[in-house]
């Protein structure tokens, strides 16, 4: 399935060791010996692939899928074609993931640094780092073992990288300190300075931004994503948040563990997200508000005030997401009434 | 009228040669010997000038304008100036681009790699190229003849580009197959993974992205846009289409042929654009949507349902443009009445 | 207060050198020999820190801040802990700023290029200026005095910085003329051509963007910020405009001086905005609308009709800002009538 000028696949592997290596179980009949080549979605899928049913309205791909073998959870029947094999698992779309990154795992890193990257003499790279061609890393920065950076990645003076970070081509990251397993998308800016300005005798004036950016472990930040230092005191990303493209994070904000923010999702200055907070894609938070834990926004949800932990909103101004949809409906309903 | 330190002018040419390159008339009585030597707007232009009148409400403009000439349709008959040359034509803004491009035409590319620019060995470059400095292209990509990679653009392994791409500087590329005569402008990110987690026992997992962009002929790309890579198949640009800056394309997103997309609109995973669909700016698609053939999303509209193809709709959610039409009114004159 | 792996600190200084510094007034009893340390705002400020109170309702966090110093406005009188010394200034915040300011000046730009950088024979720097590694400056460029251009920015050909401008790491820089003092943040893009198209019998054909981007002095550009040059004629951002990331500004945009544009907003081609506007967030304006002085534009506003000076409005599509709360609150008791 995957283009082999971009990835490049192991196997084939027996359904048993696939079966076994995301503790699954073989259906009755089934030996296992079979060799499975490669995985794709039930539609893409051909004779030598395996794929996953997850998801019960995927019920008619799985029917009629050409694939060789599939994950299915254990109790699931739905009508399947005959000679398919299943095997039993007890979540199909994660064992689904773990079979794909055997069939399609991270490159191994080569450790260097190439001749075209500049890395100050004071800054210190842990063991196995890959550092592309013209990255420039400033004095006194700390990289942990194994991160990758990517070509013309500017890492400013002091920054402070866990290990295992992935630092896309073009990132720009400074007053920033950084956990492990975190990875930054081409293009994302971390650590230039808040938006803050105070009206003076000659125009406005640049308040001075004196924190710091600081992502905790196993954070993801999409490509042309900013996220800018505080003014007093951090901008926090809590460990585990995904964060997708062209999202802007403004000072002082502080994400809780686990947020899921969308694209082009904007939050403004001290705004606080507890754990597990989704943000839709467009949605926009005003400055200094608190969303409780689990609490969501729709896409386009425009928040100006706090969220109580599980609160869903939406609309523009955002109100109580049930509040939202009879809005919807009542608005329709006047027109269809006043409407020519 | 534009900038010679940016701009290079040539010409003059006489009105004659230029109302033939465009296959316009003289009015009678207008010999076509003189000479003109720049092109301008209505209201920017002077006597040695062509202009351009398409546009019925810019009579005014053209009753007054300065210009020496003006293209203008074949059977338009606004008031002018005495001594106003005209040229008759189809379409007088078409007319008017060739014209300008006769003036200002796209400079020469100087072929050449720039002793700073980083190209693979096993890279393939097409005859005429230009790579400036900078520039990194990755192991096994092909580029067609008459490429330009602005500077520090990053072209990662295995990307093929057809004849006569543009590539801005900063822009990144990867797991990409892209047609002929594609413009990508300064800072696009082109096939970082998509946006696709699943919650696990140990927080959210990523989805292997396992699929490419692929961009047919004649794409525009604007600044700073993003376009995500497929997770299994592919992210797919039709021929001719335009997209503006800082939009956000996401995972196995499908564009028709001639689609519009303004600046700062999103389209979730997996939405099948048609031909010649249009968003406005800031729309907002979800995820699995299909837009039919010539719809059109209004700016800052927010998509939830499919689009019948030419549908036109507006508001968030997005509703029938004329029953979002309705709506605004309705609730306008509800909150005279209710008003305080 | 600010990490100094990131900020270098002066001082300390005596609060009489402090108070003298932004022409403020000890209270009586305070003998202003005592020494200062850092600045850190209300909730973060210990003994050896000064700090202000501009805002009433920040009260609390002044009665129980253990700052040892505090900048107040000459009037007021807030119930204070004993021993914490004021300074009584005009504008509390503004002198904060000065404070702050004398803590953590400006670093010293070192002049020098980089033996990385690659900048034209033909291009010409004031002195001072200090070019990083991987910057390219194109011929015939221009770049006052005391210029600071960040790692792999890029200056096209013939553009023109006066003194004492910031470009930040990857910005990249077109057919642009600049002013002085101008910051501009990682990842903006200035200059590239703006999005316009004509249908035309072979698809969308080009309209040659003949113009400049013009930006006057003492202006602030946000991260990944962008905007187009004009198409004839100049996109024109006025002295003094605060620009936040992520911003689209289109083709032939007029902002006057002083104008605020939060991050995620977008302004449409050939827009004018007079002086001291301010639009909010993700806030929207379609094409050719003028914005008269001083209007305002609420978070996500979708502005599709002019404003007069003085205007607010907010909504999509946009109202005066009065009626939009009276529409959102109609619309409430709507749905609360009509609700299940």
């Amino acid at each position: 399935m995957a283009d082999p000028r971009f990835f490049e696949r192991r196997g084939p592997f027996s359904l048993e060791f696939l079966a076994n290596a995301v503790g699954g179980e073989l259906d009755p009949g089934n030996d296992g010996r079979g060799l499975v080549r490669d995985v794709a979605p039930l539609e893409l899928a051909g004779p030598e692939d395996i794929s996953f049913l997850e998801d019960k309205r995927r019920a008619a791909g799985f029917a009629e899928t050409a694939a060789g073998a599939c994950l299915i959870a254990r109790s699931a029947a739905p009508p399947a074609r005959p000679g398919l094999r299943l095997v039993r698992v007890d979540r199909p779309y994660l064992a689904y993931i773990r079979v794909a990154n055997l069939f399609y795992p991270e490159p191994v890193l080569e450790p260097g640094v190439d001749r075209h990257a500049m890395v100050d003499l004071d800054a210190r790279l842990g063991a196995g780092c890959r550092i592309e061609a013209g990255v420039v890393i400033g004095p006194r920065a700390e990289l942990g073992e194994r991160c990758h950076v990517g070509p013309h990645a500017v890492i400013g003076a002091g920054c402070v990288l866990g290990a295992d970070c992935r630092i896309g081509a073009g990132v720009t990251i400074s007053h920033a300190v950084i956990g492990a397993r975190v990875r930054i998308w081409p293009g994302a800016r971390i650590g230039q300075p808040g938006f803050g300005f105070v009206p003076g005798p000659r125009g406005l004036e640049r308040v001075p931004q004196l924190g710091r950016v600081v992502i905790h472990d196993d954070v993801d930040i999409g490509a042309n994503t900013t996220i800018d230092r505080g003014a007093a005191g951090d901008t926090l990303i809590g460990a585990g948040c995904i964060i997708d493209n062209l999202v802007q994070i403004a000072h002082n904000v502080t994400l809780g563990q686990g947020c899921i923010i969308v694209a082009q999702a904007g939050i403004s200055g001290s705004t606080r997200l507890d754990d597990h907070v989704v943000l839709g894609g467009q949605a926009g938070l005003s400055d200094h508000l608190k969303l409780g834990k689990g609490a969501r926004v729709a896409a386009q949800g425009g928040v100006m005030r706090d969220i109580e932990p599980g609160g869903e909103v939406g609309g523009s101004p955002a109100v109580p997401i049930r509040q939202w949809h009879r809005q919807t409906l009542a608005l329709a309903r006047l027109a269809r009434r006043k409407g020519d």
